[in-house]
């Protein structure tokens, strides 16, 4: 037997993932004691089950003593396994060391998780050098990919799309977006000058005039990549873009900055959060 | 070599160590990305040298990834030994599992930091069923004692002290206290009734009227203890008690409603706060 035990915030998808699977759900207990330690009991019998513990990891510093005490617990008390559902898993962006004496996070974070789960479950992990989990983890990983819930929403909702992906590395994904969708696509060529500055290049839009920009990408964290975009559509007399994105992180004041120059933003439910309209949650247990 | 390296708001405390000991200060770059992971970088060159991370760890939680990497990448850089100084250790009030289920969150915590030091100092861990580190840390530990420290304070400022310890258990910590000294001392009784509230019993108060109460407790984190022990001895027709505390925790509004009924309040340094008066940070390479 599969129980599925949410941490705070997550509730919702792990009772969907137990619906989905006819799976037990659990619970889980987490507090803050007054010196701001975390109280963590597992309130769900598991011995002799397979636990999956359900966290996404947007924000992930604070959330992970909790997470691991949690994982820790629930082999203690007998689970046969321990599963990490994290349909969005941070830090694996800092995949080398860019400087001299610069922690390579995402190896380190995947040794936390690796020394309390035997697998981890996401979404489209946000890779660059490295293009498979297995040379980040050392446990088994499963990649869910949410092009096909990108395509199906964008077939539905938008008429005469033009898929706009953000930068090269991107163009294998936003092909295979477009072509599900059945549209024509384009890539960016992204200019990075710092965590919060970018400049995109645009080349030959004019091609495209008449049809609907809607700008893709797997992370919008500052936003500054699809802000940047939506002024180029705009320049060249393009209709304000839709955005789809399927991790809606958006820090700061990100998302407002995005909807004021956009027509519409719509994300997946790997986040919490006010854009969230296209689910994966079926795809993490397909 | 030595090399000390402060986590962030721990710099004063490492500089003060590399120069009591004739050891090198090294520096560490820490911030936030704009999503909230957390970037470190270790900026000296700590090949060949034991590194000595220096970060007290009240308010754990969201400082525990960052401190981790930061361990994980001086051992990849080439320091011979990693060692963790934690002035304020958290999480080893957790020391059973005192309802099914529950995370033993002080074992829980001494893996993680086992898995990334070769070995912790601390002052004074609040342990209450366990008598050692060694019972849950796998690595070498140090605990450093703030009573002598304590003790020299109360001698200094205070006149005719009468030594108070918050209950049964810290009998034989405050009996050290007061007799370093020279004073006479006493314990409450404690009753807890739940993270916030606890009350205590002060019998026998009499035969030491005239004597200025000197309350002393090894953690205030939310307060309540010493708040109702002043009113104990107010009651009795005490003057105002002084407080010493080895770790400033104060949750919340804990410090504002002591000092309400305090005619002073001391700690040491061994967690950042505007109370600190007394320092231990000689012990700690002694």
């Amino acid at each position: 037997m599969t129980i599925y035990i949410p941490l705070p915030g997550n509730e919702a998808m792990a009772a969907e993932l137990a619906e989905l699977t006819n799976s037990e759900l659990g619970a889980l207990e987490l507090r803050r004691f007054p010196d701001e330690e975390t109280y963590v009991r597992i309130a769900s019998d598991v011995a002799g089950n397979a636990v999956e513990l359900v966290c996404t990891l947007a924000r992930p510093d604070p959330q992970l003593p909790g997470l691991l005490f949690a994982a820790y617990t629930a082999r203690e008390l007998g689970a046969t396994s321990v599963g990490l559902i994290a349909p969005y898993l941070a830090y694996m962006r800092q995949d080398k060391r860019f400087s001299d004496g610069e922690s390579v996070s995402s190896q380190h974070f995947a040794r936390l998780l690796a020394g309390a789960f035997d697998r981890v479950v996401t979404v489209d992990p946000h890779l660059h050098r490295i293009h498979d989990l297995g040379e980040v983890f050392s446990i088994n990983t499963k990649v869910v990919h949410a092009a096909p819930a990108l395509a199906d929403w964008i077939k539905a909702h938008v008429e005469k799309p033009l898929i706009v992906g953000p930068d090269v590395e991107s163009e294998q994904w936003v092909a295979d977006v477009a072509q599900r969708a059945g549209a024509p696509h384009l890539v960016l060529t992204k200019v990075r000058l710092g965590d919060r500055d970018v400049e995109v290049i645009a080349p030959g839009l004019q091609k495209w005039k008449g049809l609907q920009p809607v700008l893709v990408d797997d992370i919008a964290s500052s936003g500054r990549t699809m802000i940047e975009a939506a002024h180029h559509f705009e320049k060249a007399g393009f209709a304000k873009p839709v955005c789809v994105v399927v991790h809606p992180l958006f820090a700061d004041d990100a998302y407002e900055a995005l909807e004021a120059v956009s027509s519409r933003i719509v994300s997946t439910n790997t986040i919490p959060h006010v854009s969230v309209g296209i689910s994966i949650t079926s795809l993490l247990v397909s």
